[in-house]
């Protein structure tokens, strides 16, 4: 191998090498440092973790020479604002990534969330907990390191600045500058991002073009790279029995129990398949454009081996291919509470159920009237819908009652995949992962894509790095090394692409 | 008034001039013994709670000239033997209670369920906690006393015990020799009852009539006498989607949601109204004899006024009146459990989904025989049933698998309406509550009652004291003390008549 130092090979190359000679140097400070980052909690309902996470944040990237400012919308956590100038940059690429992550049921984790804990391989292979390594320890990129939003997006953060340090090591200069856009409400469907975008916006006037560094790679390990994501509307409902448990024995025939009421409202909902059954669901879903359809026909396919490995014999949707499924909405059911099961079951008829309901949302669904049409689906099925817990004359008014909580949702957004962009981005992913990138027409996930295609209106691309089984929303969340690895060298190409 | 020390009146009215003598001037010192049973745990989980228990009984009514034993089977918590002989008595009174208590979720309570908390009125009336009474204090019928097994069914013991002490006050003889049976496995389906009689049955030889104390009076407040209780016979259903939870927007569409796949298997279960559609759930349920069908027709019509209490509009099985309805099998959702909603939802197709049923009996229904129907009926709709969590290997063989745990249940049993025994016990309960009892042909609880009827081969009724409203199995569960006052005066008829 030549020098890292040598002006050989293209920009892309270059930078590559200089970020697998700074990380291989490097690995246990890269690894120091992101562990710090994860010991922030970062769950929307604690305020003055994710104002810590911000803080953190503004101050590793003005180490790295950038500019740096919390922006405020009243009562939200701080948008984290940075510009990084070189001198001769021709051009400005936008960098957005989340920093907060989704709640975590400390009960369910082996190790406390936010208590990051390196481990050998992963759990379910048998891995076993390990300390940190020193400085020059040779790392095992089998490692994972396991912690709330460890992939789930704060392995963006540490992959980046890591590939900043490699560069300003090597002395390579960025050939664009960076507006950085880190935002604390993505896993709560970013409510303020509009706002936000409003108040700021001129900030980012000269951004040619955005990257969301966000999400896993494909399931096979292969690079992908993403040009939409499915949108988001969720909602709760409840379903009300007698206004307070009753006994099983002197009331079982009588008084209604709300988990059957449930049960007959959800599956009513969708069938057993995945099909959405309320009306509507599907009006206004975009067909799959010319240039999607080819790149899902040149996906590979790995639905077997995600079948084998999440234990499946049957996927929904007729069969369809999981790159296929996610161009249209889905239906979830996120969470089902009533009563109780195991050892404090007690035989009572429950006063209440509740369903969590959450959507994914194709470009043409708008997650208003997706709403509005569940609301309907539901009164249809005879319920009086209310928005709080109904007092007592409101029981003894109407038959079937349903609580209905909205919650905020978006829209899904797909840019478009023939962009000159598309060509420089393939070829840093190929100098970093030595192969080119799968090109995927959308995300299953939901991030706030739209902000971009429609209300900044500039071109923008998700370049993901987690492991696909990193247990993102769920407990135990995790990153494999490699993945870290993977990512400082490829923000260290996309950097002077 | 007369003197409570004359000899006017007949027995039984005696008994009960000398309970409520007793009562007023001992009020304070008949809740403080109370409390203090109240005061020990008595979940199933808890052994040593169970023991402490049965210890504190066995002592309390060896302070009453009983000869008090405690049998054992191995790991179950003792049954309470007792024997108190009278001379000249001609015949035994078999008594049964049961002092174990249904699991507690603290947090649900509005204090401990072990430390009674007396409040001046209903909690939901706009009660207020207040100190325990000192002896003399006026004490209102309308407070209530809060704790788990407050009315079920550790209220017996207190009427019993003060009962003891009033007659013994008074010098007044009980005509009947008494046989205890204390069990503390009632709320768990008393899974070794049949065992210990088959053990010790031998000591309750001499028994002639059984009476089991437990269960609340009429929902309009009027005394009842009850003949028969439900069966009881339940079940935990788990069915299972991916391995782990994964995240809802990379796999919505594909992966099945087994909170769906739940939904639908309730479904097919049971209709809204109740009617349960598994195939044989109704089969061999005995019909309504005539005697029941005269006492039925005789109960009060109270259903509108419990679901003005209650909030429902809608009541189950076409409108059958309840007390009609409890002749029938019943099937509740006692819990659902999946993922999780509110505060901690997260957007992942949660892993599995488990609901929690449990079913009431009628005469006919063989308990074993239901839970077979049930499984026939969840593998009709697809699944493969196993009996542990399922391992790689078996999720990849089957497309739709459910855990189902069955849980040990008893039949329902009905006592002949007809016997002379009735008289006398009406007479008893007319002297305390100045009315005759609403004659009830059957509990829709559940109470082992066959192993009295079919297994001992004797008459039993039982006679209940609690009010309706005291959140028996539910969370603030409570004894109002005009009941717990009734239960003194009619447990001192009883014991005379």
């Amino acid at each position: 191998m030549s020098s890292p130092f040598s002006r050989e090979g293209s920009p892309v190359e270059r930078a590559v090498k200089a970020a697998r000679v700074y990380r291989r140097a490097h690995g246990a400070s890269i690894l120091r440092e992101f562990a710090a980052l994860l010991s922030i909690p970062n769950t929307s309902a604690n305020a003055e973790g994710l104002s810590r996470n911000a803080a953190f944040l503004a101050d590793a990237f003005e180490k790295r020479r950038a500019r740096m400012e919390l922006l405020k919308v009243a009562s939200a956590p701080p948008v984290v604002f940075g510009e990084l100038r070189t001198p001769g940059a021709t051009r400005t690429l936008g960098i957005y990534v989340h920093y907060d992550g989704q709640p975590a049921i400390a009960e369910r984790w082996a190790h406390p969330p936010w208590e990051p804990t390196l481990y050998h391989r992963p759990m379910e292979a048998g891995g076993q907990p390990r300390p940190f390594p020193d400085e020059g320890e040779l790392i095992d990129p089998e490692w994972r390191l396991y912690a709330r939003s460890a992939s789930d997006a704060k392995a963006p953060f540490a992959a980046l600045l890591a590939a900043l340090d490699a560069l300003y090591a090597a002395d390579i200069a960025p050939t664009a500058n960076l507006k950085f856009l880190f935002e604390g409400e993505e896993e709560s469907s970013s409510p303020n991002l509009p706002r936000y975008l409003k108040h700021y916006g001129e900030s980012y006037h000269d951004v040619d073009a955005w990257v969301m560094l966000d999400g896993p790679v494909h399931p096979s390990r292969r690079p992908q790279v993403v040009f939409g994501a499915r949108g988001v509307a969720s909602l709760e409902v409840t379903v009300y029995g007698s206004v307070r448990p009753v006994h099983s024995g002197h009331y079982g025939n009588w008084a209604p129990v709300p988990g059957v009421m449930l049960a007959h409202l959800l599956a009513s909902m969708v069938d057993e398949e995945g099909h959405v059954l309320i009306e509507g669901f599907y009006d206004g879903v975009e067909p799959v454009s010319t240039e999607e359809r080819a790149a899902l026909d040149a996906m590979p396919d790995y639905d077997d081996d995600l079948r084998q490995e999440l234990g499946l014999v049957r996927t929904g949707l007729e069969g369809l291919a999981r790159s296929e499924s996610l161009m249209l909405p889905s239906l979830n059911v996120r969470g089902l509470e009533s009563g109780s099961v195991g050892e404090t079951v007690r035989n009572v008829i429950p006063a209440h159920a509740t369903a969590s309901i959450g959507m994914r949302l194709a470009r043409g669904n708008d997650p208003e009237a997706i709403i509005e049409r569940i609301e309907e689906h539901i009164r249809k099925q005879g319920y009086h819908i209310v928005r709080v817990t109904p007092n007592h004359e409101t029981r003894l008014r109407y038959p079937k009652l349903a609580k209905v909580v909205r919650e905020k949702g978006y829209p899904a957004a797909r840019a478009e995949m023939d962009r000159p962009l598309v060509a420089s981005i393939s070829g840093a992913v190929e100098a970093a992962a030595g192969e080119p990138p799968i090109l995927v027409p959308t995300f299953g996930a939901s991030m706030p894509l739209y902000l971009f295609t429609e209300v900044l209106e500039k071109p923008v691309v998700v370049m993901p790095i987690a492991n696909h089984d990193s247990n993102q929303h769920a407990p135990n969340e995790n990153l494999r090394l490699a993945n870290l690895w993977y990512g400082v060298d490829l923000y260290s190409a996309l950097l002077v692409m």
